[in-house]
């Protein structure tokens, strides 16, 4: 088989799966976000009547990804397999929102990023011959997030200006291997990359060196640059990342911000909204995605989309163990046409 | 393209990826064991020289890696991509393994069918023509898994007898589009199964009905049967898990214990070896398989190995809040002809 791997790390995909339908779930301070006319629905209830934040992140899980699969006139039982993950330890945020979808399951973790991830093995899946139809589906919610990686709500901990907001929503997509698109045309998966960033409420400063390093990667490996595409998109730097990211390249004579948007960003109106560095959580990127970006590509908005989510790989036992930050960002081109 | 999906969920691999290096690297109570003549490396230091359980998990990725890409006669710069997990919160025990390995990577989480799940993907991968060369690691420390799931080692809690000890180990394999063999040829992912078992003790129980529900499945994907295979060998179900599965196997008229080894099992000695119901942890099926089970193909014990490891994905927290334990089990077929 003639190769698909362009350059050193871009998988060029030969036979791009459409989209066959995308959904996305948040939560009431999303809803009342800049994006809010994009979301599929949004639960006024924090608990989404569930006892506790992981149930009720499980219950966004199962509500985007029935969404999706109805949007795309399909039945789980139609859907060849399933990618998801989350940012809860053991993945169960996920885990337990398909448990009942019945749906040959590959469990992925790539922190923030993990919707680019999913997406990506998705689309490798379609493309590969293996799967006609393939989902993907992450999530993350802003209390049970607090509660793992931080402090329980209830104790009221100051949050720093460089944190970002763990955004409540969960994104679901369904590729097909055949289909009207957008599709996903190229995939660059992304190395870890280790800046040094030990401090773990400045998650975007971590970040931005992996989404510099998979994004100009991608650039080389295509021999293209920002003017390839209408929309740069990364998952979650928030402000500061944002900033860093483009300064990068900006040092490389690449003008990346006139083209340049983050989700963390774009879902939370950082004026109106306590946010400080802006949004994240693998539910960030998703939502984000599976509302705004491909809604926009359908209505013509851009026609081709460089989606690039990215993760800090820490953990609470890291942090506190004196560890620097290893980050991770995967990129995948969205495209009006193969 | 030609469909790859035979059946319901068993991908058919057109140009089957060979394994061009394995190795694992075991803990002292490992390699003590039966299996102790087939580990590259036996440490007699628990912590490998660190401070920490979580960076001797580390440590062990770290080397496992290693010695896999030496015998292969490879450096990480020829690996196109990464597929890797553990059962830590968050995966730190691979990620920080893997670290400084400069390759693209993707996280996976399946618990302690990760092994399974790592290779599969990296077998489509290769076939897929995305990559020319994949590697998959994976690890487990009981250490580190003791006082995440369960209590601090100092706390000396109790162990009853449906329990399983989890394995100080790490597996890695490289696959790579040209070789010899032995081959990936089949992959059948895994559903989320759930028996209803909410006892976190009693993990093979969980874990059979899964291993049960994937074989069977590859079985009449395939049309066959346990005859088809010289091992039938799955992760870690363990003395109670395997004597379910073969019971299943057994009410539907099938003769699976004749084939059937488990990897819980093979690497440890109850009646020497205070491990209770048998060795667990992502890190059991990965060094049973980069050790003893390929080495044996190599020299002939088996041509043609079905390899199914299974994974409770529950968290300590998804417990505390009563919930069942949902399972998963990922096969595939290691065969020395294409």
């Amino acid at each position: 088989m003639a190769s698909k791997l362009l350059g050193k790390q871009t998988f060029v995909l030969q036979n791009p799966p459409s989209f066959a339908g995308h959904a996305c779930v948040v939560g009431k301070k999303e809803g009342e976000g800049p994006l809010r006319d994009s979301f599929d629905f949004i639960t006024e209830d924090s608990f989404l009547g569930e006892k506790t934040w992981e149930k009720a992140e499980s219950a966004l899980v199962k509500k985007a990804a029935a969404l999706a699969l109805s949007k795309a006139s399909l039945s789980s039982t139609d859907i060849n397999c399933l990618f998801c993950g989350d940012l809860l330890n053991q993945c169960v945020g996920t885990t337990f929102g398909v448990r009942e979808l019945g749906i040959p399951m590959f469990g992925v973790y790539g922190a923030c990023s993990t919707m680019a991830e999913s997406l990506a093995l998705a689309a490798l899946t379609v493309d590969g011959g293996f799967a006609d139809k393939a989902m993907a589906v992450t999530s993350s919610h802003f209390c049970s997030a607090e509660r793992q990686f931080r402090t329980p709500l209830e104790y009221g901990g100051q949050r720093p200006p460089s944190s970002q907001w763990t955004v409540t929503g969960s994104g679901a997509a369904v590729l097909s291997s055949e289909g009207p698109g957008p599709y996903v045309t190229h995939v660059t998966p992304g190395k870890m990359v280790d800046n040094g960033t030990t401090d773990a409420n400045n998650m975007g400063a971590a970040m931005a060196t992996a989404a510099y390093d998979t994004i100009r990667q991608h650039f080389e490996d295509t021999c293209c640059g920002p003017d390839a595409y209408d929309l740069i998109v990364t998952g979650d730097l928030g402000a500061i990342g944002s900033e860093i990211l483009r300064d990068f390249f900006s040092a490389d004579g690449v003008d990346l911000a006139a083209k340049h948007q983050d989700c963390g960003l774009l879902i939370f109106d950082r004026k109106k909204q306590d946010v400080h560095s802006g949004g994240s959580g693998c539910g960030c990127a998703a939502s984000v995605l599976c509302g705004y970006l491909l809604n926009g590509m359908r209505e013509g908005r851009w026609n081709r989309i460089l989606f690039t989510a990215t993760g800090a790989l820490l953990s609470p036992t890291t942090t506190m163990q004196g560890e620097s930050i290893p980050s991770i960002a995967c990129s995948l081109v969205i495209s009006k046409t193969k």
